[in-house]
């Protein structure tokens, strides 16, 4: 048995902004792989567009190997098992893995249980890759083990209405928290506000981050999870109450700018006088709470405290394109794209 | 009864370099000064020269106001009381107070018993400034606190043959770590090598310290304390193993640069990814815990685990001068200036 396997290859590293031609498209066919014990062929259904994928593209390439040129691009898909040699995952299994952006790939699970990995009964394949998805509990582990929030505090959020932004939001209200969002356009501050019930909007294009948080916070910000870096982290850090947690997610300012880094935070006296922690973290430092995780998030979800949205798009033809979607500010949600014959919603 | 108050005062901001026309020689006559209930007239004994003053000299200082021009340059003694409104400190007593720099001052002590602001017994005026001091307090807290070494792992300290962190690095070798210094010159590294007893040593004047961390430390840096920033705090976070934590204590890099900030810390990815943490702090952050330190520094002092050097100049005339040696690496001890006619040692 023969699969033809379409790809979409890194075919360059992109220079600054990302490009159509950073990309190139191939259709290979693939010999029925030979399963190792344990490992899985999946078919991709709905892969994830992260920011953080922008990073791996380059040279400088950190905690990820930066990707291979002329190899599939580096991503994450709910995909199902269509053959397997592991009875944990039969057929029909849908997972969560880094397929990279093709049809098929083999996967070899890890060692143990794991609900990100494994699509748990009852919730859809894109709720699987969406709300309870990695971003949300990047949301969860770094605003609560990170920010510390105590209830009567201000949080504030940049990329607050991205899909990781949004749920650390909402968490800072159901811990008690004064929240402000962050985030580009009014079609979002205005959805953060009635949708996800946050406390007060900045609107980067046209407002004044400083001035807004100066009028808006005038106590101080207990707590920031920042996405965004740069000159986004500055204005808030200018505005911190003495032993404020800064969360440190993301950078999303400075992914899309060729190798070069983004200035680190200018005052760093202020980050000693204030006695302000800036601390990074990743959603798998806390594989033993992560059960705990997911049922706070199912909790809340269902309760209604707990609102995402999910940016779906739909053709394989369309990933390069969708996942520049990312950097222009036209995305709104978590950035799903569904592959071409797959009938997940 | 009239005293003559000598006064060093800030003659203008220094615009980089501190050069000996920032400053301005006075002599007032001064009338005795009437003292309100709980104040003391005290006379500068040993004038404690420190870093940190140097950004009081700024426009942009923040945790203190900025020095007025004029008036006499801030700063903390060793002082002995001459008069008392306040039957705690009966004349005589050896108190270290933020007099400034001039021969008298009017003081109100802290509400509380505090320390650092009261010689104990049993100590002489320079160890109360010196190994005594908030130096050592800052070292103290700022490791254990915001370090949090465990033993076995590796710790560097910049500054380390400063007051401050000579103390940090000594209080690391006794909770178990492995300790490497970094500091300028052949005289300072063998001091913390052969006095001190660290692991290792960086001379930054001859040596990459990225190169040598490469060296020294193979698995990386658990904990950093940091009195430098800029360069030499980009180097170590690029060493940093994960999950470090850096304690924030200063920023001497930046401090004789105008009002110029240094540029923050570059890698921002890598802290995100290697999941470090960077923490500001101050030495009076922990004030129900000031008697336990002052104990343990104690104790650790008589049993010979903690060496410490003075500088001690000797005369008001070279007040500014002296304080200039902090900036040109020369340095070595914490910087006190004993006043003419006092007999401290």
């Amino acid at each position: 048995m023969t699969l033809l396997n379409r790809q979409w290859l890194l075919a360059r590293r992109p220079g600054g902004h990302i490009v159509p031609e950073d990309f190139e498209y191939r259709e290979q066919a693939m010999a029925m792989p030979e399963l190792k014990p344990g490992e899985l062929l999946v078919k991709s259904l709905l892969f994830r567009c992260t920011p953080a994928m922008r990073t791996w593209m380059k040279e400088t390439s950190q905690i990820a190997p930066p990707m291979a040129i002329g190899k599939p691009v580096t991503g994450s898909s709910a995909a199902q098992v269509i053959a397997s040699a592991n009875r944990d995952y039969p057929v029909g299994t849908v997972v969560s893995a880094s397929t990279g952006w093709q049809d098929y790939a083999v996967i070899r699970p890890p060692a143990k249980a794991d609900p990100l990995f494994k699509k748990p009964d009852g919730i859809s394949v894109v709720d699987f890759q969406g709300v309870y998805g990695v971003n949300s509990i990047t949301a969860y582990f770094g605003l609560l083990k990170v920010g510390e929030p105590k209830a009567g505090e201000t949080l504030v959020v940049s990329g607050a209405a991205g899909s990781t932004g949004a749920v650390a939001a909402q968490i800072g209200k159901i811990a008690g928290c004064r929240v402000i969002g962050i985030a580009g356009g009014a079609k979002k501050c205005q959805w953060l506000l009635d949708d996800c019930k946050l406390d007060g909007v900045i609107d980067y294009k046209v407002e004044s981050i400083e001035d807004r948080l100066k009028a808006l916070c005038p106590e101080g910000v207990n707590v920031f999870f920042d996405n965004v870096g740069g000159e986004t982290l500055d204005a808030v850090i200018e505005n911190m109450a003495r032993f404020g947690r800064i969360a440190l997610c993301g950078q999303i300012s400075s992914y899309d700018e060729g190798n070069a880094l983004a200035p680190g935070p200018r005052n760093m006296m202020r980050v000693i006088y204030w006695r302000l922690k800036l601390q990074g973290f990743l959603a798998f430092d806390y594989p033993d709470q992560l059960n705990k995780a997911m049922a706070d998030l199912r909790q809340w979800r269902e309760r209604g405290l707990l609102v995402t949205r999910d940016d779906i798009h739909h053709g394989f033809a369309l990933l390069p394109r969708t996942f520049m979607r990312l950097f222009d500010g036209s995305n709104f949600g978590t950035l799903l794209v569904r592959n071409d014959d797959a009938e997940v919603s």
